[in-house]
């Protein structure tokens, strides 16, 4: 709109042309209402075929917070809250949404800044690949502390963990990492929820060793994100081994989640996972930021956090950064110090490298 | 998908082509999310402007119970309930969304069956004009007897009033009707709600004296319904004078109702309210229902409620509709007696004279 | 305080001498909190042994509203509401507690006013010995209606009964009533609560047939009233079959219903379950309302309901009123017509046969 | 019951004999309910003569969670969250019921440990006397950084901060302390909520320059603390500008804490603040505390906090503590070390000279 190129996030873009497609092809076709047509079906089927889940509950919502909001009150008891890091999205960025469905978020550090980091500058100079990320030890000890002797029934019970991968620092859990903390969630029976809402960012990054099927074997619940990764909107929930509830339905109705013409998502979901369309699209962002990153490396940006990755994340002197703001739309992050600023800038679906040829013009 | 023509409901299609069209060409453009961008503030002038309320906030929201829940929790203070039909889709209809966010829906009886009825043949057998909507003078008791002395601060407060215009049996306010309600509202300071889902046809409808300047003038927040009226989804909310918060971003995120791409809300209702796209596909369906209805009586019929907007609700006999099942889909509404079922016929913004041709080849 | 003797209510006096004195016995113990000392423990037993419910959970909490909202929370699925009658104390007296715990009363009609009354004056000329109960057939209409097919998920689950006895208006189910409603609930194996906040009172009705294990056969959760019944505060609240929880204390701290020297509610209630003493004082209250009953009679004066326990309702002259009122408090129940206003007159545990004569005089 | 000396707590007693001795002499007097009595009148004319806030609403509640939950609902918007510190009640020790309200408890750090401690043993080691406290510059960073900008309406709200006075850990604010966090919150249009559970002993401690009037007028709205220091029950709220609601009695309600034998609270309270009861025997639990100290640092043990009021951390022995508590009942407070443990021992309003005599035997 502003004439600017944008890499301020990466839902700015409206859906692959492919789902248009369909939309446009199925606009007069008469379909029941509420989810329980037949595109939901045929989505949910896909998608439980590919995770390797036949057991599994697969609905689709609309958004992230949405999503995450429903999710954890489905999981949770009255008198329990959830676990995530100080940094994960549900504790940070929800406006309270989980707060205003009963449940307290109880929160464990969340790495940022260098190990043994005891200077502001240092804190904030390099970043592990750990921030944004629950360790397997802060969850144990969590646990261990409040189920490890029977004192507690006036603190709230911790019922459900929350992770988000990629982190919304874009960083990713290894394959270990999380058999670590589903192992951890199986020992106390505690729901492990994993937010996709960049899921096939994480799956194609060149540096993860963890697929789809192994977040479907390790998790309760997860879901794919629609919204950031090539739909128009729409969230994929998973419950790999069964719904926790005989009726999602009024639960989902109760949050105001339950979309009329449910088959606008069922159809967007079974065209992204018709022909791997989700995973090459989302490989198109991670190169997209590769090709970034490099080209930032070799100018000389300090990189902020080193992401693999479509969120790429930079210290720039402040001056520089009104000049390069008069040509490009990035995503404000923190202050870095008086002089420096941290900037997001992010790939998408739809990112080409055309669009990365002329950003770098202006770095 | 069924093959059989579908007149269940009026959320059975997509968009109107003129937004797919819309949709399509703005795809690549880079957008700013949370309803921040240039098509919602477009949209909201526009709406403004045909509503004669430069005062108005106007925002967008996905869909029907999301956006009741959100507006009356604006309205609400904690100890507050909302007034509304026993028929009111928040007091019925909602899976508990309002009580969900902590209200009471207090409800008043609406007419329901012939005026004074005692069988219930003659309770069923003639319905009024009047189903679905708040009598005047009922409110008025209420208020009263509740305002009227000191002593009912152990009872719910009555803090907004709810109604649906149509009503959900197709039903209408007249202008006198809504001037009345309002003057109470008014009197009493509690303001007054109108959910216009299918707001389009109620203004169409050959039947009424209410414009939507009047409905402007005379509520303090009105939703101006897309999901059945045109659009691929979406509600536009109308705080007719402004809002009632300074911060209605953090209320709408904790209902999980902010839509991340806000900016696909504003498109469709800067198309549905450029041309008088919005009011003319609404006349389609008015004048498609007034063909099938004068069809309907021609066969002789007993139509359930003499609706004046896009629902039709009629008397069938069971054997008949076992047969008329097989080539249409229509809504079920309830039992009528041992014989006899009441069914809804819904037209809509795309319902064609063909579409009604073939569906009284099978009445 | 004011000189006036008071029929208000029988919730104007302190408590039973014998609980005084057992407070004032043990004032320097030092005795173990939250519930969880042996005066909890002892008269948690005396009530299971009473009740004939070996199984039982017992726990003590201060008062009605909280008693009920905590009770219904520990009930229902997020999704589900509680039924009651429309004249229920949750439905119509505790300002939206229930629904502040975001779950619907959905009310069944109360019988008010004569079968088949058609004026107002008939409507409140003879009530019967049916208001403010739960008639077994309306609450099955409204189960059958719900789980008798599937469609009705965006509606809210009835999840729980509730009812009281003695009711609001003072009046008792008999024996075969509350087997009829709890075989309905056993059969949508749905959980009946029975609110005892006066049970003493309809326990020692002369005109019941329902004992205290009765009700512990017949309901799944009831609580024994000692509010109202001799106790300076508290509730006792009985799960007959243990409760549903395997955590109450969490969610009782939750609803700001954990009493810090929960010793208070069992030293009361293991007094009261002595010696018989909660009847026995239950059984004062009766006897002193028949006296006033039998003067009311004698003096004419139109009884609104015939109440078989310790509220008595009558129908008096406006002018007569306020020479009464010059020197007795009474309870304001309603107008009955322009010229005469309805009245509450209850006896409690401690009054006397001259309070009675004393009354008399003014009537 | 044990047959053990306790220092646990300071609520393992009744209430104060002049307590006992007037709800005797009261309790044939029959008194209007919830609140509405002379008692609670007397009261509160007492209480606000005291504080010097004339305009201020006092009103009595039953326990501290309750009170607290049901004041900070009263302070804030929905959207907005309450301020803590880390280890503040409401944060940690209150099972959820400020989130049960729908509200974010939002945390700054508690300084906790020596400064600057970089070892597990140094952390423990020595404590300040700032443990459990909010400083002021956290307050300030984190207000501050909140609405410096615009941009965030997805995070939750400050919109009210709390602090406890004597903290959790005993600790006290100094005056100069106060006026720092009062003079952010005014600056910030965000009132300031001092929770005074143990507010006697905090006034009456011997190295504290904070008087009941200096809380008052720094304060938006604290509570007087009976249940802890002579009460049998009760907490006594005070707004001391005036209540933030016209209607706190259906808010009060609906959190099942309107005590329907309101004066049993008033009669508490004003017997509380009749000839000074109140501050001397607060007295009496510091000169008891004083004793105890004295006692602990002549016999070499190591105090965990230096606290200046009723309750008194210590290290222990794992050894020693098992002789120990053959004889004397004592709060666990945490592990210190594979071989010491912290305890509690909290004197009262009644413990006597011979109480810390007889514990001195055993230490």
């Amino acid at each position: 709109m502003s004439g600017k190129i944008s890499f301020s996030s990466d839902y700015t873009k409206g859906a692959h042309p492919q789902i248009l497609k369909r939309l446009s092809e199925t606009n007069f076709e008469q379909i029941d209402g509420y989810g329980t047509d037949d595109y939901c079906k045929s989505a949910a089927e896909k998608i439980k075929k590919l995770c390797g889940t036949p057991d599994a509950d697969v609905f689709f919502l609309v958004g992230g917070t949405q999503t995450n909001q429903t999710i954890i009150d489905m999981l949770l008891k009255p008198y329990e809250g959830v676990v995530a890091a100080q940094t994960g999205h549900v504790a940070a960025h929800e406006a309270g949404a989980i707060e205003f469905s009963g449940h307290k978020v109880l929160t464990v550090p969340s790495l940022y800044g260098k190990a043994g980091a005891e200077t502001d500058a240092d804190k904030k100079a390099v970043y592990s690949d750990e921030v944004g990320k629950i360790k397997a030890c802060d969850l144990k000890a969590l646990l261990e502390t409040f189920y490890g002797d029977d004192n507690h029934e006036h603190m709230v019970f911790p019922g459900a963990v929350y992770i988000s991968h990629p982190t919304e620092y874009g960083t990713l859990y290894t394959k270990k990492e999380l058999e670590e903390i589903s192992g951890i969630c199986k020992e106390y029976k505690i729901p492990l929820f994993l937010d996709g809402a960049r899921l096939g960012y994480g799956l194609m990054s060149k540096r993860t060793d963890v697929s789809i099927q192994d977040i479907a074997r390790l998790v309760d619940v997860f879901y794919i994100g629609g919204t950031k990764v090539g739909a128009m909107f729409g969230e994929a929930v998973v419950f790999t081994k069964g719904a926790p509830t005989a009726h999602p339905v009024p639960i989902i109705k109760q949050h105001g989640a339950l979309l009329a013409k449910g088959w606008l998502l069922g159809l967007q979901f079974d065209t992204l996972f018709t022909d791997d369309l989700y995973m090459n699209i989302s490989k198109n962002a991670i190169e997209m930021a590769e090709l970034l990153r490099e080209g930032l490396v070799e100018k000389g940006y300090q990189l902020f956090i080193d992401s693999p990755t479509n969120q790429q994340f930079i210290v720039m002197d402040n001056d520089k950064l009104k000049k390069f703001s008069e040509h490009v739309r990035y995503g404000f992050w923190e202050k870095f110090d008086e002089m420096h600023t941290v900037i997001r800038l992010a790939t998408d679906w739809a990112t080409t490298k055309e669009d990365i040829d002329t950003l770098m013009k202006y770095l």
